[in-house]
């Protein structure tokens, strides 16, 4: 087994865990409609991440990069959607 | 300016975003003491997520990779922490 095999597996590894973490997210946030604690900014900034890291898995043609970045944007596009549907109106100014 | 300047740009940024988007999230859990919508899961999936790039990236001996990941181990280690510190106790079976 070659060591660069092995560095492939670890890699690979890294962005399952990267991508499946955000599962359990959306069930809690589907499954309990609470989304107070969840920081609408982070799930911004998060989502303009991934579109880089996609644009940066096109250029360097690495598919991997670019399969598990449209996995990440649609997972943390969905806990984005559920926040911004949760949150209550922003009260006009008088 | 060589491509491969832009792309390296493009790899920073990307990674700037992933780690930036983590502080909105602990500043919030912090100031807000309010974790319950925020999944313990993801965040004990995504910090073996980050520790599996640490390794990469020691592997591979890329310090961007190293750097960025010791970075959001730790902010991700603090939303844990937060999160586990202000959980009700599980009730105890009689």
């Amino acid at each position: 087994m070659t060591w660069d095999w092995a560095i492939s597996v670890l890699g690979i590894l890294a962005g399952l865990c990267t991508t499946g973490s955000f599962v359990p997210q959306v069930v809690k946030a589907w499954r309990d409609g609470e989304t107070r604690a969840i920081s609408t900014r982070m799930y911004v900034i998060i989502s303009v991440a991934f579109v880089s890291w996609l644009g940066y898995g096109l250029v360097i043609r690495s598919w991997p990069i670019v399969i598990f970045n449209v996995l990440n944007l649609g997972l943390s596009g969905v806990i984005l959607f559920l926040k911004l549907r949760s949150a209550p109106p922003r009260r006009k100014e008088a």
